[in-house]
């Protein structure tokens, strides 16, 4: 095998490292792959720690030991996040996207790959020390933004759904009230999470925190403790949630008037 | 600022092109990033491109002219893309996950990040010709895998339905005869897409086809073509769907007895 250069070796572990984020690799793994000494593997990724660091590129963090290795994680900083959150807040502000009924159109951005994956890594960011073992989410918006949470947090997706399916197996299903004031049904299989597991919920949308509320009560029926509860956007009324402790992206507040007009400002724990 | 060597420009931006797939990049913004010549820049993005090709990582396309750039595609060769659905393939089959009916249980593995991103990788590589401006699926459980594609096809993620809902704005709605035989409806927000569009559609189950052929009519009532459609697995039986042309990862037979057991196979098309 050709000798392969310190730039090749260090844009190659760049690419596999940050391309599966929280996923842990040996250092021998690099050794194989390259054909290099463990001592040049070492130097590589201290380099690469370095440059990430610089560009704000997220964490490539060595853990030593015998199940050590050296794993990546997307983590920015406060400042790029709220800079990009603004942007998007602007985006979102005006008339044009109203719906009748003082609702907001964002459907396109909440499928949008790379602001979908820019929100998940903030919201990794946040949440990363809790040291989580899912997210959960309740169908259907939020699926995308939960699923990138998720892969940046290096976790499975677990999806609440309406009502239980057969291709699911047994189920566990609990009652809640929705944000239009009717009792939906919220169903989770069985197998899907464990007992004394970790979850971090993340949904599109915060109204008055009755779906949230739901899912936090489901995962008490399955004894697991709810770590944090994220959310892309969150209403300015009702000011009281049925849930505390959230942290959402950005606030919405829709003036009424002849043209009604949606002012989205990004939330005040990205400020600080 | 201090000068930036050759491997961390080449680190970073191998991080930043394979982190936003099908986006281009100005050679210009790397230049400025860098504080380094256009040509030292273009030497960079060759050595990239070579090291992506011979580590089987994708590829780093270079576009000339006014509107040019450089772009990343996380192609994966067949080769890779078989024996990782083999792998995948020899986990599902067998009597564990086989359910009443003969279902066969793998949420788990549609909503874990490493796994469905590999698969919207392959199916990206499989349908990148067809130059798609957006990914439809049904809600719920293929979402994750097609926002994947989506992600690696650096194109939208569209959502069908199965209401109208008063926050997506005005919708058009069609009945569809799902696989138990029931009418239902497929609803798609009027905002989602544009005429004249082309449409990659992806889902993560085909039985009969009714739900695909319902995707298929409700692009038809958009002006939308249809240029490819994948699933992450479909049945053996019926050998008829109600759709042709598809290509799926695996296929599922389910062989009945005292203990069924569930039989899953790489597609064929992935072994030619």
């Amino acid at each position: 095998m050709e000798k392969i250069r310190r730039n090749e070796r260090m844009s190659v572990m760049m690419k596999i490292l940050s391309g599966t984020p929280g996923r842990m690799f040996t250092l021998n793994r690099f050794c194989e792959l390259f054909g290099a000494a463990k001592s040049t593997i070492s130097e590589d990724l201290d380099a690469l720690r370095r440059v990430a660091g610089s560009f704000d590129l997220g964490e490539i963090e060595t853990v030593t030991g015998a199940a050590g290795g050296v794993l990546y994680r997307p983590l920015r900083s406060r400042e790029s996040s709220l800079a990009y959150i603004s942007d998007l807040c602007r985006e979102l502000s005006g008339s044009e996207r109203v719906l009748p009924g003082d609702f907001l159109y964002y459907s396109d951005i909440l499928s949008t790959p790379e602001i979908v994956n820019r929100m998940g890594e903030i919201l990794a960011t946040e949440f990363a020390e809790k040291k989580t073992d899912f997210v959960l989410t309740m169908e259907t918006k939020g699926i995308p933004v939960a699923f990138a949470t998720a892969n940046a947090l290096g976790i499975p997706l677990v999806i609440a759904r309406h009502s239980s399916k057969v291709y699911e197996g047994s189920a566990v299903n609990i009652n809640y009230v929705s944000g239009s004031g009717n009792i939906e049904t919220m169903s989770l299989s069985r197998r899907a999470v464990k007992e004394n597991q970790r979850a971090l919920i993340v949904d599109d949308f915060l109204r008055g925190g009755g779906t949230a509320r739901g899912m936090v009560d489901l995962m008490r029926e399955f004894n697991v403790s709810v770590e944090g509860m994220a959310f892309v956007m969150s209403t300015l009324t009702p000011e009281k949630k049925r849930i505390s402790g959230e942290k959402s992206l950005m606030t919405l507040e829709v003036v009424s008037g002849e043209v009604p007009e949606a002012i989205v400002r990004p939330a005040k724990w990205l400020e600080a």
